[in-house]
């Protein structure tokens, strides 16, 4: 039995700060240090308490756990020498870039080593001719979409943790974003990957090619494994050319029964715009309340639509969806009348998390998803389990993909409401299964959704999960506790 | 050692027709056919010589053996049922829709179980709504097609032989074909798979939805997994709005190079149609000489461009892209005036595969890819190395993605030149390596390119390969001897 084992963490409820002994003064600990100062410097090792309690937490509520030790590893080589020491030693190794995981996949349920790859930050390459860019996998989204820009380029995917979320993050979790409707996700870019196998073997699968099959997918397979299967070192992505013109509107309707008509309408009228978001009533007044952006808080639901592409496709696409939300039965609809304009409707939707962590202490962002057409449906039934259980409940998100963030406001030591909290969001995720959905569209599994998985996957599929996990990693250091547990 | 083991064919030359006994006479057979007859009923078996021997070869020339038995079982369950059967006994079992494969992926090479799964043929469900298709694996890729265009959608890939070849079979190679640059390949559509694992376990992997990240993207694996892994019984794709308007024109240049110059000044001037592909001397001549199409024999090479959607950007893109050609030095550029001239200009394309066959008894398609830019470098290096070789190898493809298909035609009763043929396309693809590029864009691996693979993935990549088999096929029994073994 390795030490981590003899510390594991239950998984469907968070776990408390842990207390074992296994810290920087711990003899074994400290001989981890050393063996990882000699393959990446010293100075890039931390082993103090207070440096330990700075990475044992991500974005995820109520999981934390502080590491043994934390390094940071300055090329792919040094990749792979912590990792070849780590399955030497049995030791956990947790890969992290940004640490803007939402689902627990990025903390240190089982100590051992974090891996925080915020040193391998260099753009490698933007290649117009190609249509691709080649990033290390520090790079923050922010920074690859402004590279891309530089060169009149696009990068697609656009998650809301983007100014700090990291290139590689994204893949491993295969982020999602606001112009996903259109656009896809991560994993509809990624055309190539460097990584480091857990056995500290360096793989390049895929590169610089869109159509390449010589071989299983691994590229593919490796996007959104959330750091279980191999630490991800460099990322080639596509890009595409710069559209010409953007353009935003805004929907206003009595209730996200109706909204979600309009959205239904909008995809049967044949217009499948970059974005299509909605905010609840709840979201509606928090944002408001704390951005002022002069939206309508007599509203049940807002649905703030928008594309981009050639200038009279934009101002037609537009105009078509205005039409089809005013048939639809919107109380008003309005199309930005400028840049400024569209930029605070998409603050409006960008700020929905922000302006409802203010309502509480404690926030808890989940991201159900079901077919776009049951989305009123399962808001109604997410407001249902929130009244039932006495929470408040607020719900946005990407009304085109039926992707849901429901988020829960309440105070983190009122220890009935966090309880009646994790019940009503297991039957949210019953709830959406059952409407032919998922329990996670774009933030993942890590240690957070672990129990609900076998719900949606069932347990032939989870064996063979585990499977695939240990022809990866055959020594289960890599992100223990996680998806593939 | 089980019987397939023992009669393994050599897979870097194609194997002669198996001359060993287990065909219908032998016992050993005979019992598999009781059994599988007990499985799926008597009248889905075949066992007789001449009905093995329309099932020995798939469309790939100089492979050819016969299976054991052909079965077509008629469910998922009946499908589960012959896969625990075959794993019980050992018996190597091939998947096989169309028969249209062009990398042996689907011959019988160690005998065994042909699993023909062409009586799962039923469109089961076309939703405008959700913008997708569900179909069991045996349906055309036209049949989806169509019954999506009869919706008003559009299904986008467009593999050569989408009117015989199955939806499953697209999804087990991830076929591309002729719209790819703009809308990518089978992989960006799939968004759900019922499949059932070697072992017999019946599994469904995503699902209806755009964004799903709950478990591995298994769907993804299996896409291009080329029935190595696990047998695809049912498929949900997603569809498109079928776009409003479509163009073509064609463009003639003197030399590859200058087209290939005028291609990336294309996608340098923000153009990305859903068509550009290319003929070279040799294929346009061959092509005019058996359809009369009117093409210019006199051009060293022709560009053929498409573009579908909005009618104002689609002609506004086929003019800028008549521009960039006349700019970049073509001899002739022109826009087909209506329908009919359009799908003569497509014709071109699509038949140069026939046009080229009938120049000599045996024709070897193959399928390099290397980055756009390089194109014309890697025609360049074809024609030295078929000159070398005193072979006749035309080339034609998909320009804009960097996918060749370098065609060689010879007579199959002239043995130096079919040696002299594989040893050509072995330094074609190392050329295509050696210019960052893949030995297979869009047809796969199978057994035709196995002796590659290494080469182009690397020996860590192989063994990974092989655990990642091991794990969904512990028994090795689903199509031995194609990629993953």
């Amino acid at each position: 039995m390795t030490a981590h084992t003899e510390r594991a963490a239950g998984r469907a409820t968070p776990p408390s700060e842990r207390t074992d002994t296994a810290a920087a003064g711990d003899g074994r600990t400290g001989a981890l240090a050393d063996a990882l100062a000699a393959l990446v410097g010293r100075e890039h090792v931390r082993v103090e308490p207070g440096q330990l309690a700075a990475y044992a937490r991500d974005a995820t509520p109520l999981f934390h756990a502080p590491p043994d030790v934390v390094v940071f590893p300055g090329s792919t080589e040094e990749v792979a020498a912590v990792l070849r020491l780590a399955t030497e030693r049995g030791v956990p190794v947790i890969p992290r870039g940004a640490g803007s995981n939402l689902c627990a996949g990025t903390v240190a349920l089982h100590g051992g080593v974090m891996l925080v790859l915020t040193r391998l930050n260099r753009v490698l390459e933007i290649s117009p001719g190609e249509l691709l860019a080649r990033v290390q996998t520090g790079v923050t989204t922010a920074q690859l979409a402004d590279a891309a820009g530089d060169a009149g380029l696009l990068y697609a995917p656009d998650p809301g943790s983007r100014t700090v979320s990291t290139v590689g993050g994204n893949v491993a979790t295969c982020a999602g974003g606001l112009r996903g409707l259109k656009y896809g996700v991560t994993r509809n870019y990624v055309l190539g990957l460097e990584a480091v196998l857990p056995t500290g073997e360096i793989v390049r699968t895929g590169g610089r090619l869109w159509k390449d099959v010589a071989g299983y997918d691994l590229t593919r397979l490796l996007t959104g494994s959330e750091g279980t299967l191999a630490v991800i070192t460099e990322v080639t992505v596509a890009l595409l050319p710069k559209p010409a013109d953007t353009g935003t509107g805004v929907a206003y309707f009595d209730s996200l029964a109706d909204a979600s008509r309009a959205v239904a309408a909008v995809i049967a009228a044949g217009v499948v715009p970059a974005t299509l978001e909605f905010l609840d009533r709840k979201c509606i007044e928090a944002v408001e309340a704390f951005a002022g952006l002069g939206l309508r808080t007599d509203a049940g639901a807002l649905l703030l639509f928008g594309d981009d592409g050639d200038p009279s496709v934009v101002a037609g696409n537009l105009a078509r969806i205005q039409q089809v939300c005013t048939a639809a039965g919107a109380l008003e609809v309005t199309l930005a009348e400028n840049v400024a304009r569209a930029d605070a409707l998409l603050a409006a939707r960008r700020c929905g998390l922000p302006a409802l962590s203010r309502l509480g202490s404690l926030t808890i962002l989940e991201d159900a998803t079901v077919p776009r057409h049951r989305l009123a449906e399962m808001v109604g039934r997410i407001d249902e389990i929130a009244e039932r259980h006495g929470l408040l409940i607020a719900t946005f998100g990407h009304a085109g993909d039926g992707n849901l963030h429901p988020t829960c406001v309440l105070d983190p030591d009122d220890t009935g409401a966090v309880e009646r909290a994790h019940q009503a969001f297991g039957e949210i995720f019953a709830a959406a299964l059952a409407l032919d959905g998922t329990i996670t569209g774009e933030h993942g599994v890590g240690a957070a959704k672990l129990p609900y998985l076998a719900d949606r996957l069932g347990d032939d599929q989870m064996a063979l999960l585990r499977r695939i996990k240990h022809a990866f990693d055959p020594a289960g250091i890599l992100n223990p506790g996680k998806l593939g547990s």
